[in-house]
């Protein structure tokens, strides 16, 4: 059944649609922005205030029937001070604002003022262009959910006027296929590469952050135009409808998050209709791969093809199962994550291995040099383990969360925050001439990307749950906000983290309440100590949440100390690429060799690492504030072989005594803060010294 | 200076040029076709018989002033029986007549057709398709150049007047540019992508060759009439004429070669300007390093961008070399050469690193499941140390030939001729779908240069010099040709080859003549004993050719002895793919493991190899009569890794201690030979158990 939402009469801003036509389309029933705002965290779930918009998370759960954790807003965690508190500072101050001049001043802004007769420049960029805006716009309103930032308000204000002003009467908005290529809107082959729908997708989940940090629905009700108006009367199943293929998948998890904003189950249902594939639109197999859409994704038996359109084709069928329950769905998804731990994942949590169609590649085809790690892959891989976290509350979930964030993420923004990786290789040699961090992409997906991921973080910290609440994430912060029985709650998070072993967590609820903790042990930690308000606590498991449950009084002390002491790992021997090598890891963290800290004349392509001490760790922390915005430092025994700098070849005949080696040292940084002072050879994954 | 061409006025076979057309256009002074043909072998190079073409060689380098070596004639080389001689029967009883009828399935010729008014099929195929038809064309001439198929040859002639008949009076010939399309000829960015001129210089290619077998020069001078008529009147230096940009590198050898059959200097310096580039067009800096050509070719210090267009720039640079000497590019080609066996050769003699480009990665890029290696590629390779070698005499090109040529293009096509690969990975995973032998592809460049390969292979084995002759490769042969003094010489090969390690050389001058015979001692050859009749030869070094320099008599004969221990090999350490690892190698062939041959339950990606023996070979030979073709496979002790195949996940906590193995026995066959059976896991490098 679809439910028929009400008609609503607006005032659009800046919209050229005539009052007739405006009747003509069908609008949700959203509640109206108002002048004035709530009492801050005082309203519980439920309790309709009129302002439900600033109290909904980073997906708004609150009513999805198979949410197991429901999010939290972003306005209610505060990150003061610490790890995130400087990248997120950065991100707020550099990085969305130069983001957003590089989209003027590449025309990305003149595509739609061009549209509106304000501007004579020629289209520019390709054929997705429009989502650089609308990701901006997306990061601009999850900053803005964060703490007030005038000045951006009114930079967004005014790009989603310019936006919305050049929607058509149809409620189609693209500014590429206009003109000429107009004729070309939605023909089959447009959608399998035009883009059209991931653009628009880009646009609603913008709108639906810029909405719920300000109330203001312009862009969002331009979103709901382009579905209810244009999408939803012409596409669809049925014979009287043209199909839709996905082309790349984003419109489904928009078209769910668009679900839960206006409640108006069109938006669901059309989402599983995608997801399902129509097979009135025909591709080649490998289209079906590639694109991952067109088949039912409930026929998917593994990740292939783009990774991205696979990442975002995950959330969204887990966005579906979260409001359906289907079972079906539910199985898949397993299947592959499954597929995604066991094969394809790199140690950074980066996916796509091929450069070649920005691709996952065959089981356990992991190269390190020429790893894609798409840096929006990544995230779509954080997003997606976001959803199945919700879903089940395993943290299993939280643990690839916190590796894809921590490391193939945390990698993709400069120190400076106006860099950017495409890429996020775990190898690195710079004699090819490639250059890791730009400050512009064409295809500049990734860029804006970070900045909503960085933005939204806030949101990835905590959930609340039917009995309780969830701890994630770690870092300095405060969450003020309630349980879902309506207990104001306040829990401060007091820690160096990543870089020190403890944390120590208040936890204030207005009232003495019980409820259970449920507080994340990564899997990480090879032990953990926890106790509360002094008392050890007993059945800490690694790679489990810590169900603490009491009656929580004010002031409440949590103290939880990890294990951070620097590991070695191996990948599985069918990893041909990691063989006979080790990553390095502490905490969160996985560390990697840059050349420029190594010893002078010691390449990192002829290094071993001596980590075969069986009593004790191999290797030295230090502290270093001077270093990379501040990082903990690792020196570990090394061997270099002689042979191989002075020789020249490729091949030699084998023998099998060992080479010659001498002694060096070797320095490890954070794999997230590589390439932030010159361009120099990079590894992850080191070779052993044979014991 | 350039000379100007006699014109003669000829009749077209099939053309829709007019006499005064005709009468304009600028024809090279060629020896015309005549009915007879000359006495066998009789000719000595500088006599004129006008039966020229019948004996010029895969390159006619008789007046190259700065070739060392000169090319035999194909047909004064008979590979009677053994390994070459099964590979070229399938090649020209079953690869290149069925690649024909392939070509006719998939509208090539109806591309011609459909010009002439005789097929209303559209166009098909991509922009290169023309070089389908002009590269089996080549193919088929050098195959009538070995040996009287006369159904071939009026199949040839039928596909030669088809095409010519649709060559506008301009000369310009191209059925892609055609129609609507016409108006982008030769324009900077069709001249980038559109593959003109690299469908021209296979056309030229093919042309000769089939002139050269057939004395018919239907095709060489339709060739002639695009480079006289529609080329040099319009494109080269200078500003009444329009810029050239090779896009796809081919022409320039291809025009090189002609100039050799012409004698017209022009196409010599229309090669020279193309070489050069020509900054009129201007390309992103990505444009200059992926087509390889644009800027002057003296100015590149690293190969990099498209491998097969890398290595096409590369011949035709040797090429230029050979006629004008100049010494800055002698310079750059060693560079370039230097780069590749020390930084980017697979030990198959495969080139190409990525499929993200077809291209070369960064040095020691060399990873072996993603392998690109397209045989079209390793072809390249092989043509331009041929090249090298002309110039030089230098075995160390010879050894490269030998590795491409049994290894990375041996590979190429199935044992029955009628699968393809083009790509020639050195380690595969069938669980990834990928399909690596096909009947056809719709960029379907290797199959039909595989078949040309195969069939001028004769043309590979000898070379004169001045001072006598050089034997390059072993197998069963006659060479029926004369010293460049004019002496008449049989030189006959017995041998086993690359089976077993002997090989008897009969040396049959017409009369008793002093000259050194130059015999090739393989670089893979840790020692070998030469005697001639009976007597040992010193001086015998592997990697060099044995000068044999002696008043030489009917019936002399020569025995060598090859040391074909098998042996592994390991490569530099910063092969990050190949460390730890060791291939297998016996004489010229490359070995690797196929699943299918390994015990029940032996995962390939588990094993590893137990050659550290440090006083025998671990290798047992077996020659399999009943297998592939008949092969000799290896055996060799190995272990099985435990915990591998038992285990999900990717990553573990590294422990130092060895993991549990079991002993297994592994069976290697030849890499050529390899997806012949079935498809299933395949590796060329395997991990070497520590001692």
């Amino acid at each position: 059944m679809t439910k028929r939402p009400e008609i609503s009469r607006r005032q659009f801003v800046g919209s050229a649609i005539s009052a007739a036509t405006m009747a003509a389309l069908p609008l949700s029933n959203l509640p109206r922005s108002r002048e004035k705002e709530p009492p801050s965290g005082s309203a519980a779930v439920g309790a309709s205030t009129g302002f439900e918009w600033k109290d909904e998370g980073v997906l708004n759960l609150v009513k999805s029937p198979h949410a197991k954790l429901r999010n939290v807003p972003i306005h209610a965690v505060t990150i003061a001070s610490g790890f995130w508190a400087a990248r997120r500072q950065v991100n707020v101050e550099k990085s969305i604002p130069s983001m957003e001049k590089l989209l003027e001043s590449n025309g990305r802004m003149d595509n739609f003022l061009r549209l509106a007769g304000k501007s004579d420049a020629p289209q520019r960029g390709p054929v997705f262009s429009d989502s650089d805006v609308y990701k901006w716009t997306e990061a601009a309103g999850f900053a803005l959910q964060s703490a007030g930032r005038p000045e951006l308000r009114n930079l967004a204000d005014k790009i989603i006027k310019e936006v919305v002003a050049v929607q058509e009467p149809s409620g189609y908005l693209n500014t590429y296929y206009v003109g000429d290529r107009a004729k070309d809107r939605m023909t089959p082959e447009v959608q399998r590469w035009g883009h059209e729908l991931y653009n628009i997708g880009h646009m609603i989940q913008g709108s639906i952050a810029y909405y719920r940090a300000t109330g203001d629905r312009t862009l969002l009700d331009a979103g709901i135009r382009f579905v209810d108006g244009f999408l939803l009367p012409n596409f669809g199943p049925g014979p009287d409808k043209k199909p839709i293929f996905s082309g790349h998948p984003e419109m489904e998890l928009a078209l769910i998050e668009l679900y839960r904003t206006t409640g108006d189950k069109r938006h669901l249902e059309l989402a599983g209709y995608i997801l399902q594939g129509d097979d009135r639109i025909k591709v080649p197999h490998r289209g079906y791969v590639y694109h991952f859409c067109g088949i039912p994704f409930t026929s998917r038996t593994h990740l292939e093809g783009h990774a991205v359109r696979a990442m975002y084709a995950c959330c969204g069928a887990a966005d579906y199962y979260l409001e359906t329950g289907d079972a079906t769905y539910w199985k898949t998804l397993n299947t592959l994550w499954d597929d995604l731990v066991n094969h394809q994942m790199y140690v950074t949590g980066g996916v796509g291995a091929r450069s070649d169609g920005e691709a996952f590649g065959d089981v356990y085809e992991l190269p390190n040099f020429t790893a894609y790690g798409e840096s929006c892959a990544a995230i779509g891989n954080m997003m997606w383990n976001w959803r199945m976290l919700a879903a089940t509350g395993d943290a299993k979930y939280a643990d690839i969360i916190e590796r894809a964030l921590y490391n193939g993420i945390n990698s993709g923004m400069s120190l400076d925050g106006t860099l950017y990786c495409y890429r996020n290789p775990l190898g690195f040699d710079p004699s090819g001439g490639d250059r890791i961090r730009n400050p512009w992409y064409d295809v500049t997906c990734c860029p804006p990307n970070l900045e909503r991921t960085f933005a939204s973080l806030p949101g990835y910290f905590y959930s609340t749950c039917a009995d309780g609440l969830y701890l994630h994430l770690y870092d300095n912060s405060v969450l003020d906000w309630h349980l879902e029985n309506g207990t104001p709650l306040k829990v401060q998070q007091k820690t160096n983290y990543p870089w020190k072993d403890g944390v120590d967590i208040t936890v204030t609820p207005e009232t003495p309440v019980e409820f259970t903790l449920y507080l994340r042990i990564p899997g990480w930690s090879d032990h953990a100590q926890v106790t509360v308000n002094g008392k050890a606590v007993s059945g800490v498991t690694p790679g489990e949440y810590l169900a603490l449950r009491r009656k929580w009084e004010p002031g409440d002390a949590i103290s939880v100390k990890f294990d951070l002491t620097t590991h070695t790992i191996e990948a599985n021997p069918r990893v041909v690429d990691d063989y006979g090598r080790v990553a390095v890891q502490r905490g969160p963290l996985v560390y990697c060799l840059e050349q420029l800290d190594q010893p002078e004349g010691v390449a990192l392509a002829d290094v071993r690492l001596d980590v075969n001490q069986k009593f004790s760790s191999p290797f030295q922390e230090e502290f270093r504030d001077d270093l990379l915005g501040g990082i903990v430092a690792l020196k570990c025994a090394g061997a270099v072989d002689e042979k191989s700098s002075s020789r020249a070849g490729l091949y030699f005949r084998y023998r099998p005594e060992t080479s010659k080696k001498h002694a060096t040292t070797l320095t490890f940084i954070p794999y997230y803060a590589w390439a932030n002072r010159a361009s120099t050879p990079m590894q992850v994954w080191t070779p052993a010294v044979n014991a």
